[in-house]
């Protein structure tokens, strides 16, 4: 293939990339509603090291499990903004 | 579904996200050996303004399209040490 025809294949698997990125968004905003509910902290250290070691486990290469790890902190990062109530909204 | 139900929903998704990013990867290093052959620079900044707007503009929600971007931001950094030969060896 060729660098067209790479990046083509690129823009497909980003396409499912953000699809997946969205599921998994819509599945922690019912959990922070969940916690909500319950009172509960939507930050727990020890969930967020088992979602590090299953993807560092999940991993095949050619990144390193580190590098996975570094994509996933910020992925969890943007989950925990999603999770705060209001988040998003303008503030005086 | 309750709050393991959702979790176990999302380390299914991580696994599916964890190999798209393996295959987005693959194809990161076959453009890199092709700029390394043909001498052309890595560093792109057109196509990675590209790449954010083509997921910007895929994206659905719940996720904002700058929290997308950000999660991008990211994978954009670790494509991108993968594409520099050696970048994972060991230096004296």
């Amino acid at each position: 293939m060729d660098i067209q025809q790479l990046r083509s294949k690129i823009d497909d698997l980003d396409e499912q990339l953000v699809r997946l990125l969205s599921e998994r968004a819509q599945a922690a905003v019912a959990i922070g509603e969940l916690k909500a509910k319950q009172g509960t902290p939507i930050y727990e250290p020890q969930r967020e090291q088992d979602v590090f070691n299953h993807v560092r486990g999940a991993n095949a290469g050619p990144l390193t499990d580190l590098q996975v790890q570094h994509v996933y902190e910020r992925i969890m990062d943007v989950m925990r903004e999603l999770q705060r109530p209001h988040s998003g909204a303008a503030r005086p």
